[in-house]
This record gives C-alpha cells, sequence and structure tokens, in this order.
C-alpha cells in the first residue's frame, strides 16, 4: 500500500504548499556545504506510522539524504525512543522538517488511536473499522494509518463497495429492491452493505442476500439478537456510538466489524520532534 | 480569500478520490428526474465556515443544483439550526454528500475551536493564531476556518515571512548575524520574527530590528518582563503550553498574539449533517 | 458511472492532444457567425455508446454547440439510423468531430463486441465479464463500455479484489496460506478471487473460503465437474480460450461468469461517421 | 521520439489508474527480500515495440528493477523467443507486470499490423500510413508503433498539416480559395493536403499549389490518372476501402503514400507475457 | 488559433501564481455587491492583441463579469483610445486586473513590434518570421501574437519541421546524407529545411531536395547569389543580423522568409491600462 | 529560493512544449553512444543567473549529462567568458539546448538589466526592486533574477503584503479606513503599502501606521520632503518614471526602495550560446 508513485506526487505538492517560491529564512542563512543531523524522537507513547511518507520529503529535497529508521511502520514507541537518524544538507533539514512531520505525527496520532480502540475490544474477534469521513484529498494517507494501527479497512470509496442507506432504500422501495437492483448490475467482485436501523431490516437484507449487514446505532440487545438471526450467512457490522468506553461491549455482542469516524477524526497528532544537533 | 479557482481545483480532486470509477449503489438506483431535496442541519453549537466550498461540491457534480444558505462563514450556529436548504438532481445529492460535509465539518471544526480560544481571551488585545502544523495540501483551508474563527492568521508558509529559530541562530552564530544576513536579502514587504527562549534573546532580537519576537515556553512572569521592556518596538507572540486553561493568563501578560497548532491539529469536526426529506 | 468531472478531465486533453496551438485549416477558413448543422449516423449495427463523452467534446470546446441524442447508451443501433443532431459554431463542429467519434466508435465498438458474446451464452445463467487488459490511461471508458454491453465488469484495479495467481500461490507457499494472509490483512468489504488450474486447486481454495474460484484454462469436462463440487459455495468464473464459437459451451457448465480480454482488445470500432449537411 | 519526460508522465498516471490505493493480493504476500527472475516471452510471430516504455514502468516502480533486452524496437521476433530478463523486487515486478504488458502488446500489435500492410506493398514505392483514428490520451504511442512498423507516419494533429476536406472547401467556395486562404496564413513550415473525390478536384488541387493530394475512395483505374496528371508536383496520398486485401493493387497505381486507420484501430494485441521462473 | 482549453489551463494557473491564497487587500475592502466599471485604455499606439485571454481572465474569476471589446485582435490602436469596457464585481475586476493586462500588454507589444518588421519591409514579397527563442512555457501566446502582427509563424517546435543546422551536419557527414536519413523517416506531411553558411552548402542543400533553406548570417550580396540560384525550387529563410534597420535590405534579396528572435524577445510590452470610473 | 521541485515541474512542462512527439531532425540522425561535448559561451557583459536551471534541462533529458560550471548566480561574466561545460548524449544536448538558453538568456538578462539600475544609484542606500509586471506563470524565474541582479524583491503575490492603491481608497472612504480594515484582518506577519500621490496622502498614511508608503510620479522635491516628514517612520518606496537617467536622481532623495516594472519587462535577453565542439 502507498507506494512512491501515490506518495511522491501528494509530497511535492506539500513542499510547494510549505515553501514556495523559497525558504526565505533558511536560503539566506545556510551555507553550501552545511550539514545537519538530526533524531526523530518521541514525546509520546504510541504506534509509529509513516515512516516512508517522512523519508520521501527530504529525499525529493535533495538526493543526499539519508534517513535511517530505527522502528518501522506499526512498532509500538515510547516517548524519549529515537526513531530515525536524518543527516544531510542543512537546507534540506530545515526546509523539509515541518512538512515530514506533519506527515508522521498525524499519520501515527491515527495509527495510536486505532490500536486503543482494538486493544480495548481485547480477544473479542471483532475489528475496528474506519469510514469515508476523512479529510479531501489525504485520505489514502489516513486509510493506510488506520490499517497499521490494526483495523480492518473499510471500503476506499463508493466505487469499490455498494453501501445502501436509508435513501437508497426510500428511492428503490425497499431493501430487497436495492439489492437486486445493485447485485444485477455490479462487479460479481465488489460486496453489497445494507445498513439497518430495525430488526426487520436486518431480516430482509439478510434473506436477499446482503453480504454486509450494518446494525446502525442499536442497542447491544438488539445487536446481540441480529448477531444470532443472522448467524454467520453475512458479516456483521456494528456502528453508530462508537467511543473507547463502549466498544468493548459493542464487540462483546458477537459482531464482526465496528466502524468509527472517530479513530481518523478525533485522532490527536501523535508528539514527534525533529532534534537537531 | 479562497476564491473559486482554489476550490474548484481542490474538490475536482475530492471528488475523484470519494467517487473514482463511479458511485455504485446510486448510479444502480437512481432514474433520470429523481429529485432529492435535504437539509443541512447542526446536531452541536459552533461557528459555521465552509459554505462556499460545500456549495461547489454540489454544484461541481451537477449545474442543475441548488444550495442555499440560511447563515453564513463566521455566524454562531446552534444545535438544530438549519443551515443550508439543498435540491437537484437525486445522484448529485447523494454523490456530493460526504465530501461536501467533509469540508464544512472539519472547517466548522476548526472555526470554533479557534473562536472558544478567542473567547477565553476575552477583553485582552491579545488574538489567537496558528502554525504550520496543518494537514498537508490542506492548508488553504485549515487557514481560512482559522481566520473564519476570529484568528489573526499566521504566515502561509516559508516564504511570506521569515521566523528564525534556534537551529538558524547556531548556523548564523547569534541572533543579530541572523536577522541583518537576512535583512539585507528579503524583500522590504516582509518582516522578521525571532523564535526567543530568553530574556537575553529577547533584548538582542528587539535591538536588532526583529518585527515580531516570538515568547517561546516562557513563564507568565519572564512573558511580563519581556513586554514590558519590548515596550511596542516589535509585535510580541507567545507561544508554547497554550490551551484553553492557560490562554486567558498568557494573554493577560500584554502580548499581541498567542499561536498554538492546537485550534486546528486538536480541533474536533463540528457535527452537522445532511436531512433528506 | 463516468461522471462529468472524470469525463471533462481525459476530453481536456484529448482536446490539446489532437488540437494542439491550433486548427491551422479549420481557424483560417470559418468567419465568426459560421454555423453548421451535423448529424451523427450510424453504417453498422451494434449498440451504442459513449453519448455522454460524445457530447462533453463539444460543449468544451463552445457552449454555444448543441447536441440531441434519439438514441441512449445500450440502445441496439443499426445501419442507416441517425443517433444525434449537432447544430452549433462551425469551428467547434469541425475540431471536435475526430475527437468526439475517437471516443463513440471505439465505446460502442466495445459494447457491441461485449454483447455479442454475451448473445452467444443465451439462457444460460453466465455473464460475460472484462480483464485488466486495458489500454493505459482509457480503462474507465473500457469498463464503461463493457458495463454498457450487457457483461458483468470485473474488478476496476489491484486495490478493490484480491485475485491469487500462481506466482502469489508460490510465495505463500500454498493456496490456504495466501488466502489467510490476505483475507486477515484486506478490508472486509472485498472479495478474494483465486485462479485455479486443477482440481486439487479447487477443492483447496473452496475450503479455505475463497469468494471467487477462477477455473483457468479448464476442458469443459473439468468445469463441469468444479462447477459440482463448487455447488454454489463460490462465485465460478470461467477463463480462458474464449472466442465466440467457445463461450455458449462454457456457459453451458454452469459458472457464473466468463471473464475474457477479447471483448475490449479485439473490439474493432463502431462506424460511425458525422455527416455535415 | 518518444522521450522519456512524455513516457513517465503517462506510465506514473497508468500505475495509479492500476494501481490505486495498492495491490491488495502482493501488498499482503511479498516479504522485503523477496526478488523475482522473470522473462518475456512472446507467443506469437510479430514486430517488437514499446521496450522502452516496458522498462519504464517497472523503474518507476522501483528504482532496483533490472530489466535487459535480447531485442530491440523494429526486430523481427517468433513464437518463443525470449524479449527480455526482468529481475528485481518481487513487489514490484507483480505490480508492474500488467500495465507493462498492456503497453507492450498493443504496441507490438499495432507494429506488427503495419508491417503486414508495408510487407504486402512489396517492391512498390508506395508507404503505408495512419491517421488522427486514435485512441484519446494515447496517440503518441500509437504514432510511434506505426513508425516502428515501418510506416510513413502522417501528421500529429490539427496543428502541424493542413488538411482540407469536403466540408472546407463548401465554407470557402472552393478549393482554390481555400489552398489560398489557408496558405496565406499558416507557417511556410507546413504542409497542405487536399481531400479529393474526383479528377476535376484533382486538377485544381495541383493547379492552386496543394503540397499532397488525397485521393478518397477512388477506383484503381482513377486513382492511376490521377498520378498520372499529377506528375511528381504533389505527394500522392491514396485513401479509403484499404485492407490486407487491396492495398497492393492500390501500391501498383504509383501513388507514394497509402493511409488507413486500420493499423491502429484494427491491430490485434500481440501476444507476449511475463514467465516468472 | 489559441482555443479556450488552452488559455484556461495556463490563465487558471496564472490566477494561482498571482492571487494565491487569497488578495488580502482587496478581499478586506470590498463588500458583497460591490461592482466597478472600468475601461482599458492605450497610452501607446500599436497592434492589439490578446483580447480573448484578457476576457478569460475576469470570466474565470466569476461568471458575472462582463467585457466588451470595442477593437479586435490585429488591430491598430493609438494612444488615448478605449479598447474594452470592463463592468462587474468588484474584487474580480480589481483582482484580475494585474494578470489580464500581464498578458495583454505583452501580447500588445509582440504583435507592435513584429508589425513594424512587416511594415519596413514594405512591398516585397518577404514575410518577418519568428524562432524558438521564446519564454518557456509561455509560447502560445507569443507564436499567436507574431502571427497577430503579421508575420508568417515559424515552426511550433522540433516536432512539426525538420531543421538541420551545422552539427547535424557534422554527425551525418553532409547535407545529403543528412537530409536522406530524415526524408526516409519523417512525415509525407512535414519539411526538412537546412541553414546554410556558404553557397556550397545552398547548392547540395537544393540539390538534394530540401523544402526550406536558411541563409544564414550571409551578407546582401550572397543572398542575392542564392536566391538567384535556387529560382523557386525551395523557399528561402534570411536569417542573422535583423533589425529594423537591415530588414528592408534582407528583403530587397527576394527571400521568401526573415526570421528574427527579436521580434519576441526585444519586443517592450505595449502601454495599456485599466482606468477604473 | 527556486527549489528543485519548482524548476523540475517547469522545465518538464517546457520540454514537452519544445519538443512534443519528438525531435524530428536528432532523432533521425544521432546513433546510440554519439557523444558530444560543448562549451556555454556569453557574447556580451552581464550579470549571470540561471544556472541550476540550465542544468536541470539537461539532466531531466539524460542522467549521463554532466554540466561542470565555472561560474555561479550573480557572477559578472565578460564577452567570450566560457561559463560552463556540457557533456552528455548527443541527442540530449541537441534536445536541450533551446530551452536551456531560453531560460538561462532571458535569466542572465534580468539580472543585467536589474544590475544597471543598482549600479547607477551608486552609494546611495536605495534598492532597486521588481513589480507585479511578470510573464505569467514564470515569475518564480523572473523574481529570482531580480534577486541575483542585486535588487531588493516585493512582494510576490496579492497575499503576502497588502498594497492600498487609488480604488481601494476609494472603495474604504479613506486611506485611514482602509489601513484599518485591512489591519484587523491581516496576518500579524504582513505589512501594509500605501501608494500616495500627494503630501496630505503621505501624512495620513503615516498616520494611520502604513508600514510602507509608495510615492508614486511625484517629483523629485515632493519625494525630499515626503521623506523628510516619513523621517524612518516608514520605509519609503519610490515609484513612476523609474529609467536608467532618473534612477540616480531618484534614490538621492533618501528613499529606501526604487520599484520599476522595466528591470523584468523591458530587460533584453543575454547573449549566451552553446558551442558545439
Amino acid at each position: 500500500m502507498l507506494d512512491n508513485f501515490l506518495i511522491d506526487k501528494h509530497v511535492l505538492a506539500a513542499l510547494e504548499e510549505d515553501i514556495g517560491f523559497g525558504d526565505i529564512t533558511t536560503d539566506n542563512l545556510v551555507k553550501d556545504g552545511d550539514v545537519l543531523i538530526a533524531k526523530l524522537n518521541t514525546r509520546s507513547d504510541g504506534i509509529l506510522c509513516g515512516t516512508k511518507v517522512f523519508e520521501r520529503v527530504f529525499k525529493l529535497l535533495s538526493e543526499k539524504m539519508k534517513v535511517t529508521f530505527y522502528k518501522k511502520d506499526g512498532d509500538k514507541i515510547q516517548a524519549g525512543d529515537t526513531i530515525a537518524l536524518i543527516e544531510g544538507p542543512a537546507d534540506a533539514v530545515l526546509k523539509g522538517e515541518r512538512t515530514a512531520l506533519n506527515y508522521i505525527q498525524r499519520m501515527s496520532g491515527i495509527a495510536t488511536e486505532t490500536n486503543k480502540y482494538q486493544d480495548k475490544i481485547g480477544d473479542y474477534k471483532a475489528k475496528i473499522s474506519d469510514t469515508r469521513k476523512t479529510t479531501p484529498n489525504f485520505r489514502i494517507f489516513e486509510k493506510y494509518s488506520v490499517f497499521i494501527g490494526g483495523a480492518c479497512i473499510h471500503r476506499f470509496n463508493l466505487a469499490d463497495c455498494s453501501m445502501i442507506k436509508d435513501n437508497h432504500i426510500k428511492l428503490a422501495g425497499s431493501i430487497t429492491n436495492a439489492v437486486q437492483m445493485i447485485r444485477k448490475n455490479i462487479s460479481h467482485t465488489h460486496k453489497i452493505e445494507v445498513e439497518c436501523d430495525t430488526f426487520e431490516q436486518v431480516k430482509e437484507a439478510v434473506e436477499c442476500g446482503a453480504d454486509i449487514i450494518m446494525l446502525d446505532n442499536m442497542s447491544v440487545e438488539k445487536m446481540k439478537k441480529a448477531v444470532d438471526f443472522i448467524n454467520n450467512r453475512a458479516i456483521v457490522e456494528a456502528s453508530g456510538n462508537v467511543n473507547l468506553d463502549t466498544v468493548n461491549e459493542i464487540a462483546s455482542t458477537g459482531v464482526d466489524i465496528i466502524s468509527s469516524s472517530a479513530i481518523v477524526a478525533k485522532a490527536p497528532t501523535l508528539d514527534l520532534a525533529l532534534d537537531i544537533d
């Protein structure tokens, strides 16, 4: 995931955003040949994510930059740990610092938050998952971070999985109609998920062959009943009112997936910093 | 700010990100001529921000879309308020919903958080301000939201204001050297800011003509002493350890600007939703 | 599918490709106010596809262009039929002609070829499907044409469905290993397909829970045996040696999907032309 | 032709098209350090074309890829020949395979088809040529393939040569008017071609100084008469009803150029495959 | 020439260059509904060029802008003339002013300078022409201006006409070799020009069939001799030491084309200004 | 300034502009392995500017190119000096020559012209400066050249410094109103400049706290009076009627900055050439 051709395109635009016509501080102070050595340290505990992007920021500024990582994406890191050693031309180090940190802090923040949810779930089989509530034009980085944090990632966009919501059901007349109209036309490689508010909807969705049933904003009891009824005939996803306090109990219902926008939208950035010697 | 030529370029990329080859649910359910009417409602109190972007999402999907706003950017909104009426082709409404909300929820969230800080400052002259800790390739939206929230926005990037930090000072030998080397080379339309950790640095910075002095991670007492010493010879900016609990006391020192990454990086999205009739 | 924001980006690049600095013939002959009326006629029988793209070519050259279609995508058309009426500024008509035809001829050609395969399948339940053997940077148009021709479209790219081929199996050690390693990491909204050359592989794939089994280059007898064994526990896709002579017999085995690159790669363009009055 | 800066831009977009957010099969199976060695073999006879593009696909995925060609563009290849050796990181080999083949199969297919036409022409001086009926945004690759196949390539677009067709003649009033209006305004480095349906048009076109005369859909006898009349005062191009059965007889009329869209639009892809050890 | 799809792409980038995140002066002063009316006046005599680009700048800022031209491209304009009336939202007028003028001043400057050269040539048949010495990524506007100024435009780039210079001759061994190698491979729709320093080279170039002979840096006498010798067997182009003082005498030699980089590279911008009521 | 990520994007587009589908002369003459050595020589005296861009043109054509500079940006160069040695594949040298020269000739021309103005100013403290009258989408190169020529560069665009002109004053009611409305809303890192035509305006601008006062088209006497009055309370910029004859006298008034569009718009290109051995 997140191949270099995707990363570089985004990072080059980000460098243009943050540097523009030139870094008027650094460009007027650094002399040819000045070299800096810096350490990427963490000041908080968490899950590291974004090492490849961090490195590309510096490499795209100067081929002479060397970035050596002591940890890799997905590793647990603790306040005080040194994550990487950065060495190279002083201007490349100073110009790239903020952009490189903006990626890795945000990505590690999301991976860390995701991981907290998964930890809370404990030994239940459920996996935490994300949603399409992401920052526009930053989704590839957010999805990747969610994955590194231990989640089961949700569909990438509107094209790779069908999700039938209340308004779709109204337009089609019924869940059954909607599933049939869509199944007839979509790729056999794609699944159909149906968002259900009631047990009756769950029954209809299972019976007309939905691949995934989303239990939307249901009580724990209703969820258990639904899981029992579905009985592995479809993947069961819980949604609504998911937070660190509720996620374990939701998992206890036996659902397969618990999706929440919070792991992306409410994840604080992780406190990583570049300390220059 | 945020002219349409900037917005459209970003929104078109975001639609490609979220819709891709096609919305396989909506495209297989909606019939030609199906029309939907929806309301943009808020479920939380806050400051509205992002109306123009929200509208462009739908207009770029279909010229037939009509979006009528009852509130404008910067307005206070309360849980239960209806913000806008959206009407048009059913597929454009359903395809644009998530992307439009992703912009306006995040932008309103940042404006709301910023506004809380400014409110806490109360009658002190200080203005809250942002930093370069932003989401890569989303800065124009975050800066604009900070402005709408009532902040004094900080420099846009490394090219429009010089900021001399500790590593720059080391490279130049002294604050005075750094200021002189930069002043000689930059535009007369640009300012120089110096980040100071100690009172001695503040003295040196003022005396060599810095336009803005940043008091970095100083105690309230030290800040007061610095403000007194500077005595309007430079704009004074406080930074470090800024949160909703500390911002009022920091403002009481008489500083002009209080900058914090939290108003962007830690702002939760505002709970706005599209309710379709 | 194929929303305007996708079409316009491609068409604007195509116009730059075909017109470049200017149409040195038309620009030196047409006077302001010259108007042309033209008919899009077909000289062959087939399935029409690409009307929206055809129209956008002219609209992007001049907002004054009017394109009125008498047929829509998916309609059967017969040699001699008039498909559309085009009227507008003479230079826009003459400059857009070739590019508009290049899209609609190729897209209708693919829809027509696809439809022939589906027709040959007759009453069997199988649906013809495509592959990733497409023209680089033209896939959205080819996939859409295949869909309009009556096919069940295959995965869009390497990201929206997993397909395990022989080399993947070697890397993982076994089909079972591969399926497990992938299932653990991919989205619950995505499926796994396994390419099988032998009956043993089919057995293993079904038993480890593959969603789709591809029978690759098997004889009709072997396919029948596999279909019987699978017994609806997975979707069954046949591949290899598919052409208009073999497709009906392959369908007779009871497979769900028959995939072939020929419907795209070997589809001749349909003979449509612009006749100017 | 086809410099790297042109190729890379197209290939990067094609990789994004085919891989998107990530190859969910390969990324979950390949371990760091896994290496693959593969051979590019041909299963059909033909003319090789597209080696540089094929190589760039892999190089843009990983700088560690090595591609060694045993044949070069324009070489005749025979079923069973090994064309190239590919070695490098397993994920780069598996991710690039389809895109690399999509270019080289299509390009070799066009070169091969073109070459068949040129072969049929035999010792006559005529050269086969192409048209503007190409795949939108793929023309540079198709033109290059036609060239490698032995053709004389036609104008690149509407800007580098004037071609006066029937509708232009109507707008201008006569061939003579059209030629004069255009000659007065175009670059002295550009030529004018006139499409003629009748002998009278040929006479007029020669006499008003057309550089190239296209004989459109004429019988062999009429073409001979036209060639005799033109007598080297203009380049003579034949068009219409060109196929492998007719091309030799058309060439026998003494025309210089025989143009046909078939060498691009009807060329089947050449059967090349990557065999991984 | 210069169709809207080419213009808009360039103008949108130019607006981003000049406005960036926002016009901090105008955006903070203009109120919704403020309207401005302005006149485009000329303070110098010259040839008008760039009206369509000028208009697109404003239209791309606001669809409400109205631009009414009293003159068109190619018209002679005199100091004091009003060229156009501009009315619309105050912010669009103020934001677009500089960019719109940057195009039209530069384009009119080039058209004016070109026209001076053509005027000096008087009744001789020669036409002034340009070169490839243009501003990178601004060539389409410079070429168009040269055309509007009355010149015969030269080749657009390295792809639409072959020009054999001294270094090419060295690589090929002789002019004859070079012409033959190139003729064999290029499109029949393209011409070959040969740059000649000596009469012997002229002879060789004519005899091997060059379409255009460039007499490079020759004396007037040598040019006359060459023109006589060539005797209409090729187009004759003079180059080198071309300025307003020499161009008439050069034309007197009977050459067809006189090319000079000065009409683009040394053309001063024309003094046009926006006067707001 | 002018980091590689900015240069490469512009240069790649420029190569596509100048080479397009291919250099039909060079591509048909150069054989694999042909190497050329060339010298970049200057035929005029001036200030060198653009070495990094010059080098990138060749490097982006072939990684095998070597460019060795004997001078650096800002150096004085004299007719006859050899500036650089270029060696590498013959086709890369020949294809890159014109584009590389187009950048370096224009950039050196601007640096040279700028330097002449600064020289004329002599020992006065004033610095010459530029304006926003630049070539659309070429500003970064022009601004950089002005800087290398010894100027104090002016604001980059409408977003990094406020400049209040006559029309803004009319909209706001008064200079004081305008300054207050803007100061309240802009970043504390940005300055406000006020364009003044009269002494009264100068007084008002100083008193309401403008950072920079532009004296627009004032006589030398009026400028002296204004400078005396301002007395270092603001930076003073002179504008209007600036040329090589007037610039010294304007500087004698004690202004800080003298801005002129002539250093960009009227700078002739510097005569640099590539001489191939």
